[in-house]
Formats: structure tokens, sequence, C-alpha cells
């Protein structure tokens, strides 16, 4: 059985993606896709819109085979990190293709970009920390300007965010496992950060989510599948944000001793005393990260480290799993299949995985659901077992 | 000026503080009264049911003549530091007598209990150790057994909530300076833990917390003064209980490592443990104290340690001093002319105050002014003055 790797958020499950899946699986002619999905919180340091089990729903509703849970303590790193663990579960679970979307749109320039990375790391790592020095540079911009010295600007425009990202899954396999094929559409229609939607039936994650959280759901069904507007339909919780976590940030940045927040994930250089002065005066989540945020601190990364701070992430590593969240026939004939050469622990019943190896996990799905109104969702983690479909 | 000084919670004022005001102001014959008074949080390991500035009004319009907050690390407290600080506070003050309500209503009694106690000390402490060897049995009731073991049955009933109060403030002024002069009286009418009101116009401050909690405004209102009835009718903020916490208190239990709560006080033998697996089964506060109880750990000692780890409160010692939260003209007569030799620092501005002394109650005040409705306290320990009456 051929295997496509994707890497998603699905924060909701919405007609680009729908476009993407079916590309992915023409393109590469794939038997089985294999999704690698963010779980309670995502990438941009913000809770996910709703469950992961409802989104796990809607992804095999549109046609995933198999969807598993990128652990928490990667989906909510910046994109090194997120691609690294995305690309080693996709790669333990043996896919011969990753497949994603980019502004680029050309496979091989990401391959040879990844590649002149890797050759050439020490000057690379440099060229980021001379960049740096510059106390109003940020990471991400320090990054970019280091690509662009060494590379040249024509290679690749790692400042489009997709772009950011599919470079990051080439250089992960290509440093894990360079067998793995690359394969990238061109992103048409709505841009990454598109806060309207403009277009006829697609528009971004970010203004579909706007549409829902705003109470309109019938506006926002133009963007969507049938699927997930049933499931959206049927779903008797509430939409999640900020909003519903604003106060435990509160508390606990005016609860802790400034040393005690040290040691947590993307704390540093003092930016938990910034944020502790503005959680005393902040109304609302956009308050405070508009009362944090310096020339060196991007949006993204403050509100991924207010994350960290909410779920208590003090260790810098964890291990990876695959945990499965469902499938369908297909997806569980190929695990059976390759079940006894997956290098990684499989995960189908948290109660019986490995002591520890969950804990940050279960811990972010405890949080996640003390938002009122997921009172079903509680303890989730260990009542819920994968969703098998046909 | 005849001083004498007084230890209140005014949860809220009822008539029974009416009561024993007029017989300290009677009984003592005081030219000046003072009231030590706890502030957002009381010694039961609770929000106190409205804030330390409302209740100060109350104090002030049934005739105490000065409020000084008794600081939030005291206030919470058991039995033995509550007292020793209120007396400290007091006593730098410069009262002349301590007055305060018991069951067994005999002054001279209280002052042989305490004279025992400190002249065999060591006995006493060898007895309660002894007590505690039974894993079972809390620190209260070996302090009991020790007591009666040592001293006999009929000195004094230190089983009694007042008595038990009353013992301590006489153990702290023979320590702290035996020539406090102490006056108690009986207590009469509603028992301090009475869940019921049970007189036409004398019910407990629980009994009257109760009904004020359930909405029953007009029906408590019969076991206030007017004054008291006239500040609650004006109030604009919401009444607290746990209830307005207990989220806060959950999201920390479950956010926190073990040995992050260690270190707090009133953390010990592993309780943090208990706490935090009850946070993830526990609908609610007193659900939460049910699955936590043990023999070994009284009710009230739960809730006080529940409270520290809300309170974050690490430092097993904190300075006294003398923050005022209010006078009338009596009051500040006395302390124009007492200042000069009053051995604590004496608080009326917050933002002038040696660095670092308030931090433990200004934390406090922070995190009871998170309750939704409290928006116009926030920040009150700096904006609001000292209440000045007539």
């Amino acid at each position: 059985m051929k295997a496509t790797g994707i890497v998603v958020e699905y924060n909701p499950f919405h007609n680009g993606h729908k476009l993407h899946l079916n590309k992915a699986r023409e393109l590469t002619q794939a038997d089985v896709v294999i999704a690698v999905m963010s779980g309670s919180f995502v990438q941009r340091g913000e809770p996910a819109i709703l469950p992961k089990w409802e989104r796990t729903r809607m992804a095999l509703a549109a046609g995933v085979d198999m969807v598993v849970e990128l652990p928490v303590s990667f989906a909510t790193q910046h994109a090194t990190i997120f691609a690294e663990e995305a690309v080693r579960i996709l790669d333990a679970i043996h896919v011969d293709t990753l497949f994603f979307g980019s502004e680029h749109g050309v496979a091989e320039d990401f391959t040879l970009a990844a590649k002149k990375v890797v050759d050439n790391e020490a000057r690379f790592d440099e060229a980021i920390q001379l960049a740096l020095v510059d106390k109003k540079t940020s990471y991400a911009r320090a990054y970019t300007e280091a690509f662009k010295k060494l590379f040249g600007q024509n290679l690749l425009d790692i400042t489009k965010p997709n772009n950011i990202l599919g470079f990051h899954y080439a250089l992960a396999a290509q440093k894990q496992n360079p067998s793995i094929s690359l394969q990238t559409i061109p992103r048409e229609h709505a841009g990454y950060h598109d806060e309207e939607a403009n277009h006829d039936q697609i528009a971004s994650a970010t203004a579909i989510r706007k549409l829902i959280l705003a109470g309109k759901l019938e506006e926002s069904s133009h963007y969507l599948p049938a699927s997930s507007i049933a499931i959206l339909r049927n779903y008797e919780g509430p939409f999640l944000s900020w909003t519903d976590y604003w106060s435990f940030l509160q508390y606990r940045l005016i609860q802790a001793g400034s040393e005690e927040l040290e040691g947590i994930r993307g704390v540093s250089e003092g930016i938990q005393n910034r944020m502790q002065q503005a959680a005393t005066k902040a109304q609302n989540f956009s308050d405070f990260i508009e009362l944090t945020k310096t020339k060196r601190y991007s949006n993204a990364r403050l509100q991924r480290t207010a994350l960290q701070i909410l779920l208590n992430a003090r260790s810098q590593t964890s291990s990876p799993y695959i945990r499965i969240l469902g499938m369908n026939k297909t997806g569980q004939q190929y695990l059976s299949l390759h079940k006894k050469n997956i290098s990684l622990p499989i995960i189908t019943t948290v109660s019986k995985a490995p002591a520890g190896l969950l804990e940050e996990e279960l811990r972010a799905t405890n949080i996640y659901t003390l938002a009122k109104g997921l009172e079903n969702y509680q303890a989730g983690d260990f009542h819920i077992p994968p969703i098998l479909t046909l």
C-alpha cells in the first residue's frame, strides 16, 4: 500500500483542506493518506476551536484514512520543531510521500534549499546568531535574513507561511530520511493569514474561525464540506478561543513568582516580567498580547509562550509516540500490515500507554476541558477510544 | 486615651458584632476601640463575602474607631499564628486591653491557662508530638488532648471555637506583653458554627452569609444593624465565596507538578497529591473538600491549605506591619498621639510602603479581584485610600 503523509490542524476542516486532501491522493497515487494532526492546542499558540475528537471525525468523514495526534509538546512550538516531529511520526509510520501545500509550489526547490542548509549548517547558524545580535530582531526574521544571505533571494521565499512549513518539512526529511519523496502544490485562493473570506467556497481557517466564533455558523458553511457542517451542527460543546482560557492565564501570571516561570518553554530574557505586569492591567487576551509585545517577539511567539505558561510546559524535550485518534478500514488495514515495523510506541488505549509518556498531553487535555461546556470531554483521553469508521 | 483592641473578621458586620463592640467599649471604658480585621481572605480559609473596604465601612459606621488590616499571611492561618500576629499588632499600637468573646466568659482562666502552657512549654510540645504519632489524629485534636492531659478537664474547654481563639490571644499576650489586660464576655445566642439563624436578631456570620449568598438579603437584614444593611444595599459588586475561585484552584492543581506545590504553607505529607487527584474529578469546591478529606486533616485545615495554594503562599514567615484601612476622628487623634512610638511600619499609602513588605497582600488582592464583578476593586490596594469618617 502506497502511503502519503500530510501535516494538518483542521481547525476546522474546510473546503481548502478537502482540495488539498484530494490532490494529495491523486498526485501521489496514495492507497492511504495519513494525517498528523494537532490536538487540543495548535501551532499559533491557541486552543483548537473544537476538540480533537470532533476534528478527527471531520478528517475521516472527508476521506483521511488515519489521524495520528501530533503531541502537544511539538504541536505548539515553532516551525522547526513542529515540522521535525511531524515528519518523525510520518517517517516512523513508513509513508512514501510527504505532501504539502506551499506558495512556491515546486518540490525540488524545497529539497534543494534543505540540502543547502544541511550542508552549510555551521555557517547558517553563525549567520542567524549574527542577525540576532540586534536586540530588536526576532528569531524568525534572523532566520530569513541568514537564509537570504547564504542562498540568495531567488531560491525560495521563506517569508511566506506555507513555504516556511514546507521548507522545514523538507529539512526534517533531509535529516531523518532523505528517501521520503516530497510533493507540493501551489496554494491558491485564500492566504494563510487572511481574516476575511474572499472567495466563493474557499476561505482561510482564520476567517472561518472568526465567523464561527461570531456565531455565524450558516455563513461559515459556504466554506466547509457537508461532512464538516454536519459535525459542527451536531456538536453540543462551545467553540473555543483564548477567551475561554484567558482568566486562567491571568490568574497564573498574577499568582506566580517571576522565578517560578523560568524554565517554561519560550520564557527567556525576562519576558515573563512583561507578561506579569500586563496581566494585572489587561482586560482580555488581545489586550494582553498588545501590552506585552516588543520588536523582538512576534505575536505568534508571544501567543506560544503564553500557551506554554498556561500549560506549565516545563520539559524541553518530550518523547515522540504514535497516538491514533481515528482510522477508517483502509487505515486499519495499513496499520495491521506495518505495526510490527514501527519503531515508536503506538498508543490506541491511553490507559495502557507507558507510564509518563503522555503526561503532558493528558495535562493539556485536562486544561483544555476546564472551559465551560466541555464537561463531556473531561478525561476524554481515557474514555474516548480511537474513532473507527468504515 | 484608653485603648481597647479587638480581633475581628466582620464577614459581614452583624448584630452580634454590634453587641460585642458596645460591650468592649462599656466594660473596658475605652476612649478608642481598635479592630484588627482580616482582609480579602479569612481564617476559615475562605474569601471574605465582600471586599475589605466595604467591611471597613461597616465597622466604622457601627462605631469602631480604627480598622487595621491583619495581613493575609496571618489572617489565613491556624489559631496560633492568627492570634499571635493580631496581638502583635494591637500591642504595637499600644492597646491597654484586649477584649474578646468566648464560651467560657472568665478572663482570669484564659490568663491562667496561658501561663501554664508558657511555664510548661517543653512538656506541652512533647505531649502534642506524642498524640500526633497516631497518623489519624489532627493537629487540633492533638493540641486539645495534650492540653487536657497536662492541665485537666476543668480549667478551660478549648474544643469550643471562641475559647480556642481566646486562649491563643491570652497565650500571645503572655508571651509578648503580659501587661495587656484581658477581658472577655460569654458569647450568647448564636454558636460560631451554626448554619441556621436561630434567634430574633442574632445569627452566626455563617448563617448570615448563607442567606446573603442565597440572595436572601432581606431575610439576612434581621440580623444586621441598619448601618450594615445600608452598605450592603449600596454595594454593587458580587457576594463572594469559594464558588468564585474554585476554577482557579482547580486549574492550578491540574497545571502544577506535585513538587511545585511543595513549600506552599500547609502542604505536607503529600496532601497535594490527594488534592491534585480530587481536582480532576470534583465539580465544585465542596465536592473537592469531600474528596480530599482524611481523619488527619480537618475541613478547616484543608480549606486553609487550598487557599494557600490558590494564593501561592510560599514564604513561611512574613513581616508584620500596621496597615490602616479606616479611622474616624477619634482613631485619627489616637494615631497622631502614638505614631512616633509605634515600632511596626505604619502603612496608610501602599505605594509608599517599604518595597516587598506588602507583596503577599497585593497578590492576594489581585487574586481576590479576579472574581467577576470586582473590577472596581482591582488594584484597590493602591487606589483606595484609608476610609476616613467623622
